[in-house]
């Protein structure tokens, strides 16, 4: 039985997460995912929805089999617990596979790293969503744009 | 076999929804949910997400057996296609149980109509969603308001 890890932030989900979760539960016969800490979320802006939230809204999606809550300190530790056979990254997950590969294998982990391609569809990511709502419903739209 | 019917536009995907789809679900024994166009929201403002998008994340959730959008211009079509034996209503669907129960009636439908409560947990609304975004990420905060 092939065991795949996904991992990401999942702040406010859309057809963009749901193809990346899809694709990764294909690559083998049972998906966990984890959940990015509301602590961790370091190189984007603080997520729009609570961690429990995240994690219950990751949880009931289909292609998903279980879901946890991040490490605080420790990315690889909820990964070593799991076991898995593959991690997935997602399209604009910013590690380099074959240095994750390697810092895998230093820490006993024999995981394969698989890239899922990014989603084509329209507001497929949580900040373009943001950006479409400031944009619609904002109190103060920018000079010359109309609603 | 009980069949339920939900109905909502799940506009921005949430815990509210979730528990509204998951209670649903418990009072049969398949859930089919019919999803608003975009056309027909004119109660509240239009849906950030579009209605294919919408529609494909419900899909995705798994107290949901089927999925469906509205029809344009007869809300009683697809009902009388799926043929429930239960229509649930979110707490904040503005339907009066007993009117919504006589106009079925006149269509030759005999559904029942269950009103579901609320979820009672924080950001469980896509209108609270969308103020919290403006309120922590637009570029012009109220006067007086702290970040």
């Amino acid at each position: 039985m092939i065991h795949v890890v996904a991992t990401g932030t999942f702040d406010i989900l859309h057809p963009g997460h749901l193809y990346y979760l899809e694709e990764s539960r294909k690559l083998g016969d049972e998906l966990s995912v984890i959940v990015a800490r509301d602590a961790n979320v370091k190189h984007k802006p603080r997520p729009i929805l609570p961690e429990d939230q995240r994690l219950q809204m990751v949880q009931a999606l289909k292609p998903v089999d279980h879901a946890f809550l991040g490490d605080l300190h420790d990315m690889f530790r909820p990964i070593a617990e799991i076991g898995p056979d593959i991690i997935t990254l997602g399209f604009n997950q910013h590690f380099d596979e074959e240095n994750l590969r390697q810092r895998l294998r230093s820490r006993g982990l024999n995981a394969d790293v698989a890239r899922i391609a990014g989603y084509p569809g329209p507001l497929a990511s949580s900040s373009k969503i943001v950006e479409h709502i400031l944009k619609t419903r904002g109190p103060t739209p920018p000079v010359g744009e109309k609603e």
